[in-house]
């Protein structure tokens, strides 16, 4: 997708082909700066501290996680640490777990002399793989999109609400949940998208709204509470939202909100859709309620950060001090 | 209910007898600042910003804003001009125009020498029947309380999960969905509130969280997104929220969000009640859906206001510029 003007992927190894770059995700929307991890450490803090989040771009950055391990080290037991430090990173994405065991197959079963080779060979062709995938999700979803379109007078768009970032930043190239968007967008079919803000992270305002304004596609950010009322005042054609994981009978774990979202959609005959790749399918539970959700410090709650008028960025209190907070991402 | 540990209303005649005393709410939590109204447009502007807010309350203003007008000028045409300026303020809120009926109906056959004594009398009335109602809504909602209350091990808190604020602030006195839980509290019942954040002017987080928190009832702040989930999880054992307006047929507009808290309740089978008094109800209308609801300026979801880790208090941007914003309130 186009930051700027010029095409990019969201993670991508730099000149010297080992040190691996990507997009400070906290930064946004008011800064756009690339950070560059050389170290085991460098990728679990990413992860870890949400510089990288999305569950295919945290995959991606896991598996390059493993090749700077590796770089420092090439035995097994080095392995088996960066491993367990980046699984530990995020408890929810099973992208994560996949994209490591993945990694592990690939490196095992070579001398130490052939690891770094094989593991940066085998992250580059997970991040092709992602884009791929991703590619085909968009192609699906066009074909959705497409049809509303046919039925509405020439040139209305077609409203599309989605909830978190399941974009572009969240994978390594299209996005899930938003290629359909940016697939009918380069076909030339008026999209519009609703994008609900996200309490607590705010990945919606800070992060969809970002990159469809960067690639051109005309948006509206509400806040969260705004999407029920939204379809029923038939604002809304059709949901797409990603996911963290689905389980083997289709329960789908996705970011705190979804489900009040999912719920209106069904009240008010709104086609709702998960666009997930199959990565994201965890085949070990089928009971979605029993998956445990993360709970994550309360500042996200009770701080904001944001621009001042003068160009500063500033972090304030929006709950009282002396109040409980609980986060449940 | 207790600000700093004092008993106080939200609204009262300052010692001359005729100039409102009221709180700026729109400088709450981390400010406590009295504004003093001495004109029709003081108190047209104080609803009009929402420095009080919350349906009583705004008929509380309102009513005292034609005292206030009356005090100028006692005509005719001066108590039209009071009652049409007041009621351009909020579009929403139906105890604005019963305030204002209610005053035209104590005022317009008087001689104009009584009119501003009659006026006073009647605001005042407006003032006590509002606690009075509030504490029958307390009454009735601490049955339910104890009810749940009693099939709970001893010492395990009642949980009531809340949207808005529709609480003591939003009132003369007790206010409407929280004057349950202050009864619940005051009775020794061991009570605790998810208050619900309330996106885009966070008056759960804001108003809800600090006067439960000045009272000393134990309360939670949570994303509004995350209020599904903590039904999903069963830790929520009734909702009670306020409302705006509710039809004839018994439709309920409330804050934006207060559906999908709804729809989740009756996914999970959580008890969901809306305390409001008399006033509230439109028998003039049936359908819900068909009540214009408010559109805000997009600043209420672009900017954030809050404390600055030095004491000052600071607004920010958090949604990229060029972003298209829709305040549905």
């Amino acid at each position: 997708m186009k930051v700027n003007g010029q095409a990019m992927r969201t993670i991508w190894v730099g000149e010297d082909g080992e040190t691996v770059l990507t997009i400070d995700q906290t930064r946004l929307p008011h800064r756009f700066e690339i950070i560059r991890l050389a170290t085991l450490d460098d990728a679990a803090r990413a992860i870890r501290t949400m510089q990288v989040r999305g569950a295919p771009l945290i995959g991606a950055t896991a598996a390059y996680g493993v090749c700077l391990a590796l770089r420092a080290d090439a035995s097994d037991q080095a392995l088996e640490h960066a491993c367990s430090v980046l699984l530990a990173t995020r408890p929810t994405a099973v992208n994560l777990r996949w994209a490591l065991d993945e990694m592990l197959a690939a490196v095992r079963n070579r001398p130490r002399g052939e690891r770094v080779a094989a593991a940066y060979a085998r992250a580059a062709q997970i991040c092709d793989e992602d884009v791929a995938i991703n590619a085909a999700i968009g192609r699906h979803g066009l074909a959705l999109i497409a049809v509303i379109a046919g039925r509405k007078p020439p040139g209305e768009p077609v409203h599309v609400l989605t909830h978190c970032n399941a974009g572009w930043l969240a994978t390594v190239g299209w996005g899930t949940a938003t290629a359909p968007i940016y697939m009918a967008h380069e076909r030339g079919l008026p999209v519009h998208v609703w994008v609900d803000e996200t309490r607590p992270r705010n990945q919606g305002a800070a992060l969809t709204a970002w990159e469809l304004g960067h690639h051109g596609v005309s948006h509206t950010v509400i806040a969260d509470n705004a999407a029920g009322h939204l379809m029923q005042r038939g604002l809304v054609d059709l949901v797409i939202v990603g996911a963290d994981r689905v389980t083997a009978r289709g329960d789908v774990c996705n970011k705190i909100g979804t489900y009040l979202k999912a719920l209106a959609a069904c009240d008010t005959g709104v086609p709702f859709y998960v666009a997930l790749p199959s990565p994201t399918i965890d085949f070990t539970i089928d009971d979605g309620v029993g998956v445990p959700i993360e709970q994550r410090g309360p500042e996200e709650v009770t701080m904001m950060t944001g621009l001042t008028a003068d160009g500063r960025l500033e972090t304030v209190r929006i709950v009282p001090e002396g109040s409980a907070v609980a986060n449940y991402a």
